[in-house]
């Protein structure tokens, strides 16, 4: 089979095609047919030996994937060949809260990920795909879509009627935007992008706000919410962005810490947490039974990712670039077939 | 001013409209002119003398209304004369949980309710009515609509995907059934005419079951809910229904025990409670702040409240009536003008 | 090896030692040289055919148990030979909630139970012995304590301050006793007998409360609580005592529906259930997960279990008749050596 | 009266005791003979003019104290003469979550405080104090313990066996370790001294870390909690230790923001927060109902706060002084008299 892998070397020009013999699901294996994968951040990071820098090689990139199983080892019982499924980007992460040891096992580093004709995984490291959606749509869940799921359920038991504040139009935001609105909630959008922030309107966001002609985007956020901030920020930016989230969320508002786009560390001032009662909530996507309930949710709803472009397999790389350029409006797929 | 009042005996027949001088507000008191009012299955039992027998006469029946502030008493700081305002059912209930004190102040029984052209109520016991809704709308959310509210939200946290099986097509199922659909929640609705679950479909109902013609419904939603059961249960019949919905949750499935249709007493089995970990939440409406939230979301969605029919003010009889008789397929108003 | 088994027929005269081998562990499996077991009511229902009439015999009865791995079969991992370990009860629930799926796999019927030299399980169906307890004391854990942690802590999240009622003296009672004194709550105890109240006045009851002598324990409570009411219920009763524990529990209060010993059906008043807000919530043992949280407190604590006596192996029936006697005060141990 | 205040400037030196009417309480009013205070770090910062520059003056400071009810004005309902209470730090803040609005009206600034021969507050605004602590005892309460309930209480639901990280040995840090051990946790404490980590410990302290002598304390927490981390942080520090406390937290454990006795701003990386998916709570005070249901677990349990001295009250400056040298262990008491 093809895979696509960093060899000896990190870096997107170490990434190559190579041959690998395909391989045979094991005892309580199942064998999956990678039909696409989509990035996130964390996959250009971790080709650039950014991410862990003490990752073994050779890898098998990118986290997130969707296809078919069309082969299942001896004593498999919960899935069955020809079931359309999504990997577990955590694999031994099933229910319950984070754990170092559940932290551990990752697909797209430190175990082989999905930019490969086929993968083995166990059973349990699998997830059914929503009739609703194709293997496009699918490979953009088990990261982007169930942190964003993670934040505004889980953790941040969202309502109607609730204000959320989102930094961004890169997956997670995206999906956060779609779910915020199918709750009922009321959404501010931030992009440096007049051209997103028309887009993520028709998406259903109520108010857009460009931070780089508001970067005091935090009195404007202000503004909207009657002087009150925001019940939710769904925090993107990192250590740049968080004092001006500070200032707008709310009294005993949830700042949901998911990305570090704009930087990880800098100065912060930890005053306003402590004066104002805030929570900042570290995500870090979510368990199985977390990603199943999610499902449901998507099939009611129904919701659809938002997909960028989508990269047929032999052009992995200018995928990569893409994401690196971000130019994209939701998720990058990069097909395998 | 007209009133609407039980002089001397309970009973329908001894409901009579009286003339009383028309009330000044005091220190931290507003006077409402009532333009409507919505009636509860508990105004019908406090009218019959059967909600409470000792309830001392005179009394103004009828619990929620909604009017216009017009006149506000000496240190009145949080409204003004103008805003359009409904009643606090439970008028010490600011936040928090219910206590027996907070459950003692609720208007149309032990104090007086809104069938009159005026009210005077404290500052602190009136909440501003969503702008999207007129007052016959507003009059029926302070109970009925925050019951829905309390149990879904509050309590349940429904999220989307979630399953809520719903009896009934009174007030508290329709407003219950909105919401959840409004938050993207799969409803199964229960009612003995055919009628109104077609009109409970148009309302987004997924799946209708009528109790008569299947009388073993709990069967039917566990087929309905691959034999798990559903998330939650709206049950508003009482000790008659709750077997067959203790059947119909799921394993730790919560059943919102809102009302006794069908009777408060009833041989009840506790063993599927514990075996199936399920949580029985009474709900008995909800906080000002709970009530506040909740208009945010109405707003939000928004979501119109389903008016059955509305009665003149000299037909409130009339009104009461058409409640007893269980025709009524959503709320009950009756003008005040 | 010995166990006790129903070979044929339900009932204790029906029970008896027979010989079985020895068994080995398979992939993922060990086997558990037992040392003690423990009886919960469940127990003698199982055995008389109570519990389940279907049950295919033969059956090795007994759900609890303790002993030392002494075999271990191939690619086990996280246990090894020498471990002291006692039984998962719900051998399939791991972390998160109750579902159908999990409450299938439980020992003592319908899977074998511990009343056996030796006993195979699933290396992820056993739990490490707190250091500071004895087999038998370990023995003790599985049901009954852990179903009062799950009462209390999992979902009571019992806080110093509270007040709990608790009914009877059995093993899940003198565990909550234990418990909700640890954390610094207050204790209302009920029994039959003045002798064990006196006991459990020793192991820190608050106040006790003699239920024949005072069949009207819901107003004393209501005296001992200023008119409140408790925060907690732990109901073992069942139906035909929940209607004083009704009464018993202040507004928005938990009952804790853990046992039917008077009964599982009733005539039944739901009213005061909606009316004070009441949560009545089921409780069928817990999670590996919050089991073995309990252990950590146990052992911080620490905390010792209340064992009322210890049978020889051989003398089984007689330690089900005397748990069918009621006399006991804590739990009854028969040793398997 | 005599009162300590803030007249044209701030700064210690600026404070003087000055000759004031006695007040007398107006509707709703009660006049609080005020028997003693304590200091919390606010105060001195108040004092200084670094808290609020823009407090207007004259001041009087300290916002924790306790007394007798001396004088009721007309329509107090709730508290007679005679009641021994305390403020209410938040004097608007009665349940439910902090606002804006809530956050407004605090004691000791921007309202007088209760350094003073007597003080008027709503009845609403004071506490009835628990039977078995004295006034020096009492006054302790309002701000330090509240906050440390909060912290474990309200928000941690710290449970039997957690492992509570407690920085340092001021008035928070030792009510956290009392709370901590009483209902059953595991603690492990911080201090820069030697001789206050030895009284620690005769105060429940399970284990003890000198940060000087021991500056990479984290790594010392992780090799107490075998690599797992603590469940708790009360992090008093504030930006210069949250790196450190980040490392010393398991996975999906919390840090209560209580303080910034270190530093409010510093360099700080956000990205363990989010990869170990951390939540960062920010605590300050809480509700009168929190407060009254921390004083019944005081009762319960029983604790008393830890005072490390007691000065009269010709010598607060003295106290204020002393407070800034950072040489107490636990409380100090202002009396007034």
């Amino acid at each position: 089979m093809r895979v696509w892998e960093l060899q000896h070397a990190f870096g997107l020009d170490a990434l190559a095609i190579t041959e690998r013999p395909t391989p045979s699901p094991g005892p309580g294996e199942v064998r999956v047919q990678v039909k696409a994968t989509s990035l996130n951040y964390r996959d250009l990071l971790m080709v650039q030996g950014l991410y862990n820098p003490k990752q073994p090689l050779p890898l098998i990139p990118v986290s997130d994937g969707a296809g078919v199983i069309d082969a299942v080892g001896p004593g498999v019982s919960q899935v069955k060949v020809g079931d359309r499924v999504m990997g577990l980007f955590a694999q031994r992460w099933f229910e319950g809260g984070l754990t170092r040891e559940k932290a551990k096992a990752t697909l797209g580093g430190p175990l082989d990920g999905l930019l490969a004709e086929h993968v083995i995984l166990p059973e349990t490291g699998v997830v059914a795909i929503p009739e609703h959606l194709n293997f496009q749509e699918a490979a953009t869940l088990p990261i982007a879509a169930l942190t964003a799921w993670s934040a505004l359920v889980d953790e941040g038991q969202l309502k109607p009627g609730d204000t959320v504040l989102i930094q961004g139009t890169g997956g997670v935001s995206l999906f956060a935007l779609q779910l915020a609105k199918a709750i009922g909630a009321r959404t501010i959008l931030l992009s440096s992008s007049d051209e997103k922030l028309a887009r993520a309107k028709t998406l259903g966001a109520d108010e857009i706000l460009n931070y780089v002609t508001t970067p005091q985007w935090d009195r404007a956020v202000l503004d909207l919410t009657e002087g009150q901030g925001v019940d939710h920020v769904i925090e993107v930016g990192g250590a740049n962005t968080l004092s001006l989230s500070m200032n707008a969320v709310r009294h005993q508002g949830a700042i949901h810490v998911i990305g570090i786009l704009s930087g990880a560390a800098s100065q912060l001032n930890v005053l306003p947490v402590l004066m104002k009662r805030i929570r900042l909530q570290g995500i870090y996507v979510a368990s199985k039974a977390s990603f199943e309930a999610m499902n449901k949710a998507l099939s009611q709803l129904p919701i659809h990712p938002v997909i960028d472009r989508i990269f047929p397999f032999e052009e992995a790389v200018s995928a990569f670039e893409y994401l690196q350029s971000g130019r994209h409006f939701g998720k990058i797929v990069i097909n395998v077939d």
